[in-house]
């Protein structure tokens, strides 16, 4: 059995269907997590970055403060919005579009050049139920939604940037074996009375010429200024290698934790 | 004349009030930020990160990208979210409550605890709007709201954490002059195709001992795993020193741009 984020119709549905049929949809990120934790489910999929609009901070948060999951998988998504209406409406009748707060976003221009007035939905599957019948609002989601409420697509491909791709993770209670073409992700906090915290953990990868993939940051929940960095990078933390870079970085950070080693997407 | 992101009663609403008395709401960050280019007034007010949830998004995303601003003036102040509903109301008659996402997402535990179902507002000021005259639905906001709409704070200071804070930044055309407690921040991008890229970065600040206050990590919008970083740190762009540290980063990045140096709140 394999959880999402529901509903169904969003793209994290689309991610999860990669894996296979068998899927519930949750109502939010920490319910995917929960039932995880909890062997209701095997699997649990949700977003974990988007290349415009960046981190989803309720997944990494989670993933730090709250669950012990390891990342099983990432799967990363071409995100393409779709201006979605009423069978038969034009442009000119539209006035007001709804969706998530993140495709909103990604769509601003369109938006603006079209002088429609945005509204925010709770996803953007809730957003295209919500127009159902409405011939003076559109949303904008995924082309999933419109078999699903009997809507059409008016103009496809509405976001920004071409380069609008969105990660999942597929989470477990472990990890992946080893491939040989692996990534790991860590979580660490560093001391922040210490100068050059950050820099000295950055030099435990360039010596050992391991190359990151991403660095994120997060508040800590400590106060302002104090952070979490997510980093990932190549190699399995099975692999000689790696092991030593997780040991030297544990002796140097007060809180560190291994999320993982997966099969790069 | 000042703009901040409206509606009035929101935080950003309670840090303009800091600046002075003439203030004009703004629907949206990006509308804030294009009043002062256009001169329509002559300071911006909008938040830039949250001590609990993280960076603004699109704060950061608009001054990368968008506006040529500088930051003037930071304003911290410490949110303390409150349970608010009708007169008269008491815990057991509430089954729902609105907020906006951020607000929801500082408040899970409280929430959970008391069985709640959450639905996101556009603003907190929104929310509290939006529950008037019905005794089943509370908002979650400032304390500020209760004044606007005759409504009653049922609980104070319902946040998960005691660290809550949010950083707001006032911009305008130009920085401010030094004072000898100063913050610098800029944005930049390392070249992917050179490793250690960052880790240089950090050693042009590490060799000058200067203090780094705060590192984010933005997607640059040109693919999954490019980054902007957006570091603010100790210092004013008029001392030699860190003349000589901008000079020494141009040269290793492809993009830079400064935000400006304004005194540390």
């Amino acid at each position: 059995m394999i959880s999402f984020l529901g509903p169904k119709g969003t793209f994290t549905h689309q991610a999860a269907n990669i894996l296979g049929d068998e899927l519930i949809p949750y109502c939010t990120i920490p319910a995917v997590m929960e039932s995880v934790a909890n062997d209701e489910t095997d699997f649990g999929v949700v977003p974990i970055e988007n290349s415009i609009e960046g981190p989803v901070g309720i997944t990494l948060d989670s993933l730090a403060h709250k669950f012990d999951l390891k990342i099983f998988k990432e799967i990363i998504i071409p995100i393409n919005q779709n201006f979605i209406v009423n069978p038969g409406c034009k442009m000119e009748d539209i006035e007001d579009v709804y969706s998530h707060e993140q495709a909103i976003a990604q769509c601003r221009e369109f938006i603006h050049k079209n002088n429609l007035q945005p509204h925010y939905a709770v996803s953007t599957a809730n957003a295209a139920k919500s127009i159902v019948g409405d011939k003076s609002k559109a949303a904008i989601g995924n082309a999933k939604t419109v078999e699903l409420y009997d809507l059409e697509i008016l103009e496809a491909n509405i976001q920004d940037t071409d380069n609008n791709a969105t990660r999942f993770v597929v989470l477990s209670k472990d990890d992946h074996k080893i491939t040989g073409n692996d990534k790991t992700s860590i979580i660490f906090s560093i001391y922040e009375d210490r100068p050059g915290g950050l820099y000295n953990i950055l030099g435990i990868f360039q010596k050992n010429n391991i190359n990151l993939t991403k660095i994120e940051s997060r508040p800590s929940r400590r106060g302002l200024g104090k952070y979490l960095f997510f980093v990932d990078f190549n190699g399995h933390k099975d692999d000689e290698i790696i092991q030593n870079i997780i040991s030297e970085i544990d002796e140097n950070t007060y809180f560190l934790k291994v999320l993982g080693s997966y099969p790069e997407y």
